[in-house]
């Protein structure tokens, strides 16, 4: 691909991310009642916004962390760190964002895990978390050999940009589920499939949603974006020692 | 990752394929119907029978080419030929599937293009068809400079990753949407939320189209399974002719 800089694509990708919890945010708030923790639509409307801020705009910008020129010089364990750091913060909302949809369902007597949706949308947060535990086991403690940790990166890798992609899918069809609901024919002032500035606007945020993880998964894909390996004189280096 | 044999894995990615077909066309057949070409309900279950099989299994299947062993010896244009054939069937199924339910929608007065499955999908068709135009004309015709296709290639690689996961994300939302508009509180008989069979196999359905798009995106991320460019004494021999 052409050798763009990677510093503005990564400040585009930046505003895109912002953009993607701006309209998330604003969508819940202006139309659908603002947000509650208390079993109500408005204890909901923090699933979207969690789910997309953690498993999307986090979860990407965790993955960005070793393309960061400042990455590619000097110790790799303060990057590592980043890396695992920002990837829990993204589980962690996840989780809450979970807990949001269930409790909603619980306190209004709706069953939960029925829909493709949530089938998918759990899948994806189960990987997440092996994902996260299985990173943290062979890269941060300092329990596995090096043969081993080296056998694993390139699956780790490659479940990286998976799991972002299962996410996204997951965010579209949930986007997708909820408007259906939301703007029922018979209920709704202005049912989904005459497209009230709603619609248009969710609508919006499921394509931006796919444009932020499209082009992650672009910049991860950039061969010349790749932090340098034979660079890092601590590439094996764990958090708790240097056995090997 | 673990270096398995390709054809081995092959067999497998094409009996998933072939259950994702027999997955979709027996949910529409048993549940929904079957299949007619009259503007009815039936006409509609067309189309996600073609978009399974020509945006899913079809298109994995043209991603595959190059991976055969057969392929990394001889002439390079026999199996580019094969990769353009096995992609414009693709293409043709997914118009064949966008007429389907375009010509449902009009006969039953539901207006078309409103949901965000819809909107995600018809990008992601549209994009497969530049896919195609820009990948026939640089790569067949024997028109572009060779460092055209030299840095378009990585492009049209990427790309067809790209098309492959929005393709999972267009049919996961839009098997999602069917369900909710098929089995809908109040008139059907068991509602989704109560996980009917039709639900839990259609849900099925969805989870083995991302099983089996994520196996294609891990066989074509796979170094090994490259076909190695150096091999090859035609590598930018152009249909046309050998300008180049």
């Amino acid at each position: 691909m052409p050798d763009l800089p990677f510093l503005p694509f990564c400040t585009l990708l930046g505003s895109l991310g912002l953009g993607c919890v701006a309209f998330v945010s604003a969508w819940c708030q202006y139309w659908r009642g603002g947000f509650a923790w208390d079993g109500s639509a408005r204890m909901f409307n923090w699933h979207p916004l969690l789910m997309v801020t953690g498993m999307v705009v986090l979860y990407g910008a965790a993955a960005l962390v070793y393309r960061l020129p400042a990455a590619w010089r000097g110790p790799k364990l303060p990057w590592k760190m980043l890396h695992g750091m920002l990837a829990l913060t993204a589980f962690i909302l996840a989780v809450l964002g979970l807990v949001a949809v269930f409790s909603f369902h619980n306190a209004s007597g709706t069953p939960n895990m029925y829909s493709l949706h949530s089938w998918l949308g759990l899948a994806t947060v189960l990987l997440f978390s092996c994902q996260w535990v299985a990173g943290f086991g062979a890269f941060l403690l300092p329990y596995a050999p090096v043969w081993l940790r080296a056998l694993y990166k390139p699956v780790h890798v490659f479940f990286g940009s998976t799991i972002l992609m299962l996410s996204m899918a997951s965010c579209v069809s949930g986007i997708n589920e909820k408007l259906f609901f939301s703007l029922k024919n018979g209920t709704a002032t202005v049912p989904y499939k005459l497209l009230p500035p709603e619609a248009v606007f969710a609508n919006v945020l499921g394509l931006l949603i796919i444009l932020f993880g499209v082009l992650v998964l672009c910049a991860l894909a950039k061969p010349s974006w790749k932090r340098p390996e034979a660079d890092s004189l601590d590439t094996h280096q764990p958090l708790l020692g240097a056995e090997h």
